[in-house]
């Protein structure tokens, strides 16, 4: 174990994505490598969260059969055709607006995937593992969604 | 991204929640926010970590019908009426205690959902999307729970 | 809530984890509290990461009955001997190497379950209630294992 010279400061961006399919995973890990390097981070914490609610963040290996596998698990967890009672406009009253759609498996998918993903920056570099990486996974798409990314650590290369 | 003057702290604080059903969904986010205005930060990363085993904490809508999804989801995933070792007190013989009752398919949902959040704080507020609320989930209620939440980052206005 | 004297620091570790089955429930605690305790924090957020895509990592009680239903309960999500697309080596073309082997099963378990836990310290401590225990959850061994963990938060006694 290391003891750095205290310099800590936060640094925060915001990340946008343009989801094209219902179900999507969207690869992050570039961006946010990006951001570590151009904040000159040596040592911290990076949180990486969804600001939406039918949406997920995950780490996981990206190759893109495996993300068909994901695809019918989640659909076998909370089927797209089941029934919701979210999504019965007969009853429902809270939270209703003009651009309602059926998303309550969307919503019930996300309940069982963590909806940020907090990573260790060190030595300046976000710490991932050989097949890690990071996915922003979209569950109600197509859709413009956001990402709130916040750094916490030492600054200073 | 915008860099700041550091000026780091920490600060922490406990919620007590008492549930009074066997699954409860508590919405934390008014308390949550609070504690960030409060504690006077800038920016920073709050994390909201449960105390127990048979409990989660989960971002998502709240919206009742959804509650309800969600609870059937859960019991789908690990029934209520299972068979569980853990609950097979002919064969059990570790973490036996006097208030023992049976509650294997509580621990088995909490193992699919996160036990703690970790939220961003930006411009001195929990950044959260607009249908974005912070759950408590009472998985094995009713009874006395308790969080622990802890903030890092840069304090001032 | 306390206000602390900011003496930010940042420490981090790798633990090496060996696992010997093919789903495995490694205990973590005590090495992290000692990590906790030897980088002298008072205060602070501590993330616990794997470095594997195959892997979990979870807070949950310590009972040998219970992890074996977490154990059915994994396969019941994602059964070892369901077919997997990541598995159709006839098919698949990306991220293969010479070790190649079955594990479809595995990336599908770890996407319900975290890839790091973020737990808080508090007055020099790892804030964990009485039944908790930090595990790194193995779902492709025997293999080597590493964890990434970063402390961010106010040192001193």
């Amino acid at each position: 174990m290391d003891t750095l010279t205290p310099a800590s400061v936060c640094r925060y961006a915001t990340i946008h994505v343009t989801t094209r399919q219902p179900t999507e995973f969207v690869d992050l890990t570039d961006r946010l490598e990006r951001l570590v390097a151009d904040a000159g981070f040596r040592f911290g914490i990076l949180n990486v969260q969804t600001l939406h609610t039918t949406t997920a963040v995950v780490v996981n290996e990206h190759e893109p059969l495996l993300l068909a596998d994901f695809q019918a698990l989640l659909e076998a967890a909370a089927p797209g055709d089941g029934r919701y009672r979210h999504d019965d406009t007969t009853v429902r009253t809270v939270n209703m607006t003009d651009a309602e759609r059926p998303n309550g498996h969307a919503h019930c998918r996300a309940l069982l995937m963590p909806s940020s993903a907090c990573l260790n920056v060190t030595q300046g570099r976000l710490r991932l593992g050989q097949w890690q990486r990071v996915f922003f996974v979209e569950l109600d798409g197509p859709r413009e969604r956001d990402l709130s990314i916040l750094i916490v650590g030492e600054a200073g290369r």
